[in-house]
C-alpha cells in the first residue's frame, strides 16, 4: 500500500466539528470537546475471516460494518458520535483503491452522523485487520450504564433480535433476492443512535448494545447493577419470517448469536410510556421483554420463562437445568 | 484467548486521572478532559515480523516499544500523556499469559507516565496485531505543531542519531553483551517527554519525532511550515561507537533509518540559549544540527552541507545530483 496516497485520498478536506483543533497531518490529532460534556471512546478490532468475509461483501460493506458495531457502542452509552480513528493493516493482495473503498463504505456512515476522520495508521500484514476507534459526546447526567438498573424497571429491546444471525445463514446458503432484507442486516447493521436521540429527555435510562446476543448483555445489566432480570419468552420481538424456523436454531439466533446491533434496556415503569412514545413518533421498533425483579439479589440473575417454566439464562444463552427460585 | 480473564487480569484497581469518569467495563470509556485544556490522541499500528519480531524481544520488549513509539508522537505534540487504549488480534499460538507479559511491558512504561489504561479489545487472528491509541493534554498555546517553523530559526534534535537501526543490526548479528546499549535502544526506545516538560516555558517550538529518519522528518516540517532548512552532516549527533562505521551505511542509520523516537525541531535564535539550559539542567541531549533559511521558498526543500558541498535531502534521505541553488 502507498500510505502517502492513501491518506490524500482519506483526507478530508474540511472538518464537520469545530471541535476538531487540528485534524490529520500531524503527529496526533487535537480536539477541544465542548465545554460541560463527557467524551465516551469505545473501540472495535475486526479481523478477515473472523468477523467478516470478502467473500460475500463488499469492500464498502466491511467498512460500513466495522463503523457501525462502534457506533452502537457509543449508542449503548448515550452519546452522539463525533470523530473516528481507523487503523489498517493489510495484505499486499488487496489494493490501495480496495482499501479506499473500504473508507468509503465508513464515510457513508460517518457522514450521515456528521462525524470528522481526525486520524489513524495503516501498515502492511498477512491478513485484513481493522480497529476503529469512536468517539461521542454525551451530557454528564445523560450517560447511559450498565450499572443503573433499578428493581421494578421495564426490560425492553429495540428492533427484532437474531437478524443478523439468520441473514449470514442465508448468505451462506447462497444469493436468494427475496432474503436481502436479512442479508442487509447482517452486512450493514443500523446503529440506534436514533434511539439515543429521541430519548433526551429520560432522566435515567440503562443501556447494552446486542453485540453478543442478549444473554450475554442482560447478564452484564445484572452484574454492574447488582439486580435480578425476568424476561418472557414470547415477547422477544421476532421477525415474522423467522417464526417458523426449528425451535432451537431460533433460540440460539435469539438469546446468543448476536450483532443485531440493536440496543437492550432498562427504564422506571413511569418513563417506559414516555420512551414508548418517544419510539413510535419517530418509527423506532421497542418492546418490553420483562422486569428486573424487585429485589436487589446477592447473586444477580438473568431468568427466562417459557411456557410458564423459568429458567436461568446465563452468558451464552444455555439455560441449565429448572430454577424456580429468585 | 480467554477474553473475561485477560480483562481481568490487565484492568486498573483505581484510575490515576480523575478526568477518567468510567474506565474498563462498560461500552466505552468516558472522559471529562480538564477544563482549558485540549486532548491529543495518537494512533499506532505494530504487526509482528514487520514492526517487531519475539525471536529477539521478550513479550515484555514488544509491549514497551508499542507504547513507546505512541508516546513519542505525543511528546512531538508537546502533550503530556494521560490515557491508552489497546487492541490486539493475536493467534491462539500465543497465550492469554504471553499476552498478560506485553501488557506489563506497557504498563511499565504507562506507570512511569502516571497514564491510564481505559479500554481496548482482543479478538483472534492469524498473526500478532497490536494498535495502541494515546491521549495526551496540552495547553492551547503549548501545542508543538510542525507548522510553526519560522525563517532564521535554530533546528535541533535531541539524543543521537541511528541508534534504533544499528541496534537492530547488532542485534541480527547475535548477541554480544558489549552490545546491550545499541540492542536496548532498539527494543526499548525513550519517548522524548522529558523534553517536553522542561521547555514548556518557550513559547514556540515547532517539533517531530524521529519514527521514520530525520530525512522524511525534516520534509514534513519544511512542507508543513513553507520554509527551507539547511543541516550540516558534521554537526548531526552520532554516538562515538558509531562514528568508525562504513560511511554508507552510517549515513542511511542516521538520516533514513529512523525509529530512534528523539525529537527534531526548531525554535527561535532567542530561545535557544535556554533549550539548551534547560536541557542540559535536566540530563537531556540537545545538539544544533542546523538553520531555517532567511526567506520562505515556494518550493520548500531540505538541504545538507557535507564536505563543502550542499545538496538536497528527500523524504527518504537519498541525497541526487548537487543544488547550490536555493
Amino acid at each position: 500500500m502507498d500510505e502517502f496516497s492513501f491518506i490524500r485520498a482519506i483526507q478530508p478536506k474540511y472538518y464537520k466539528h469545530s471541535s476538531v483543533i487540528k485534524g490529520i497531518g500531524d503527529d496526533g490529532a487535537v480536539i477541544q470537546p465542548s465545554s460541560g460534556t463527557q467524551l465516551v471512546i469505545a473501540t472495535d478490532t475486526m479481523v478477515e475471516n473472523v468477523h467478516f468475509s470478502l467473500e460475500y461483501m463488499t469492500f464498502e460493506d466491511v467498512g460500513f460494518r466495522v463503523l457501525a458495531a462502534n457506533l452502537s457502542d457509543l449508542a449503548a452509552m448515550g452519546s452522539q458520535p463525533v470523530y473516528y480513528l481507523v487503523n489498517v493493516s493489510s495484505p499486499h493482495s488487496i489494493s490501495n483503491d480496495e482499501l479506499i473503498r473500504m473508507m468509503n463504505g465508513m464515510k457513508e456512515l460517518a457522514d450521515h452522523y456528521h462525524m470528522d476522520l481526525i486520524g489513524g495508521d495503516t501498515t502492511s500484514g498477512q491478513e485484513l485487520v481493522i480497529t476503529v476507534t469512536v468517539f461521542g459526546e454525551v451530557q454528564p447526567n445523560k450517560k447511559r450504564l450498565r450499572s443503573t438498573a433499578q428493581p421494578n424497571d421495564i426490560v425492553f429491546v429495540t428492533g427484532y433480535l437474531g437478524e443478523s444471525g439468520y441473514g449470514y445463514q442465508l448468505i451462506q446458503d447462497g444469493y436468494d433476492e427475496s432474503n436481502r432484507y436479512f442479508h442487509q442486516r447482517h452486512k450493514r447493521p443500523e446503529p440506534r443512535i436514533d434511539f439515543v436521540e429521541v430519548n433526551q429527555s429520560i432522566q435515567r435510562l440503562c443501556l447494552n448494545d446486542v453485540s453478543d446476543g442478549i444473554s450475554s448483555e442482560l447478564n452484564e445489566i445484572v452484574q454492574a447493577s447488582g439486580v435480578s432480570i425476568l424476561i418472557n419468552w414470547d415477547r422477544l420481538p421476532i421477525h415474522p419470517s423467522m417464526i417458523e424456523l426449528e425451535h432451537k436454531r431460533l433460540e440460539k439466533l435469539v438469546l446468543s448469536t448476536g450483532e443485531d446491533f440493536e440496543l437492550v434496556g432498562t427504564c422506571s415503569r413511569s418513563d417506559w410510556e414516555h420512551v414508548q412514545t418517544n419510539c413510535k413518533n419517530n418509527g423506532i421498533n421497542v418492546t418490553k421483554i420483562g422486569e428486573v425483579l424487585a429485589y436487589k439479589h446477592q447473586k444477580p440473575t438473568v431468568y427466562i420463562e417459557k411456557n410458564h417454566v423459568k429458567k436461568r439464562l446465563n452468558q451464552s444463552g444455555y439455560q441449565h437445568g429448572n430454577d424456580k427460585g429468585d
